[in-house]
C-alpha cells in the first residue's frame, strides 16, 4: 500500500468565498503514483469546509445567499451562544455543517474518478486567517 | 490490495426521487472479495446525492418536502444566479448539499458492516437526464 | 493491509445531544497499529449522526436550536407522513442529514492527522435508546 501525504494553505481575503483546489488534488494524485485507491480531501479546521460542486460562478454566490439565510452571520452573543466565548463565527460553524469538511474520492486508472462536472472546492466562512486543507492517497 | 470499480447508471423519470442501491452496492463488495476493507458510494453528478437512511416511503416524502422548503425550486434567473447560464436546476445544486454526495461504509468479513435500518439511496434531484453512480471497493 | 474494526454503544438520556469520542478512536487507531492509511467512523444508526466541530458548548446549544429550527419535532402524523408508521422520530431522520452520518480521518506517523481544533463528536437526535457507532481502521 502507497501513501501520500499533503497540507494546502489558504488565507482567504474575505469571510466567505470558494477556491477551487482540483488541480492540487490531481497532482498529489499523481505524485502517489496510486493507480487504484482513494484520496480524502478535508478542512483541518471548522469553520471551513471541502466540498464537490460546479465551478460555475452563479452557483457560488447562490452558495452564499442560501448559507446566510440557513445561518446568518450574527456577532451578537445574545443570538448564538458560542459568541459568548470572544469569537463572532458561530455561523461559520453552522455552515460548515451544511457544505461538509471532507470529500472521498476514487482514483482509477492513475486519476481522479470523477463525472463530467465534478470539481473539488474549499469553503470559506471565516476568512482573513491562515487555514490548511488535508489531502490523502492511498492505494496501490 | 483488492479495488473493484463499478458504475451504476439511472433515468429517473421525475425531477426529485430516491433510489435504493443497497443490493448493487453488496453485489460489488461480493465481486470485489474484499473482506475488510471499505467502499465508497458517490453520485457522479452534482444535482444529485448517495446518502443511508430508512427505506420508508413516508420519510422519503418529508425529504422531498423538507429539501423544497429549504432549498425551493425557481427557474427565475433573479432568485437563482445559476439560472442566467440558462440552467433552471440551482436549486438541486442546494439540495444535493443538504443530502450529500457520497457515502463510505465498511466492510467487515465481507460484508457491508451496517446497523438494523442503514439503507443506501440514490437521491436526484433534477431527473429526466442519465446520471451515474461510482462503486469503489478497496480492502483485503 | 491492517484492519481494525471496534463498534461504541451509546444510551443517551435526552432526546438530542453531542458527546466528544476522540479518545475512542484515538485509541482505536493506537491498538490497530496502522501508521498511515484512514479511520472510517459512522452512526450505524439512521437518527444519530458522527461529525467534527468544535468542542465548545456554547456552539453545541447553538446546534440544537439550529437543528431546531430546520427541521422541527413535530409528532402530529399530519406534519411529517413519516410518523403515520407509528414513530415520532421524523425530525431525527432529517437533523442527522444535515450534520452526517460519519467521518474519514486520515491516520499520518500513527495519529490521527487533526487541524488545531478538530474534535470527533457523536451526535444523538432520537435518544433513550441503545446505539452503536463503527470505528473502522484500514492502512499499514
Amino acid at each position: 500500500m502507497k501513501a501520500l501525504t499533503r497540507y494546502l494553505t489558504f488565507n482567504i481575503p474575505s469571510k466567505m468565498a470558494f477556491q477551487n483546489i482540483t488541480p492540487q488534488v490531481e497532482e498529489a494524485v499523481r505524485a502517489s503514483g496510486v493507480q487504484e485507491g482513494l484520496v480524502l480531501v478535508n478542512a483541518m479546521h471548522i469553520t471551513a469546509s471541502v466540498f464537490i460542486n460546479d465551478n460555475e460562478r452563479g452557483l457560488h454566490r447562490d452558495f452564499v445567499a442560501w448559507l446566510e439565510q440557513l445561518a446568518p452571520f450574527n456577532p451578537d452573543p445574545n443570538h448564538y451562544h458560542h459568541n459568548r466565548t470572544g469569537e463572532d463565527n458561530a455561523d461559520a460553524h453552522l455552515k460548515r455543517q451544511v457544505m461538509g469538511r471532507e470529500v472521498v474520492v476514487a482514483i482509477t486508472k492513475g486519476k481522479l474518478d470523477f463525472g463530467p462536472w465534478e470539481q473539488i472546492f474549499y469553503g470559506e466562512f471565516d476568512g482573513h486567517r491562515q487555514k490548511r486543507v488535508l489531502v490523502k492517497v492511498i492505494g496501490e
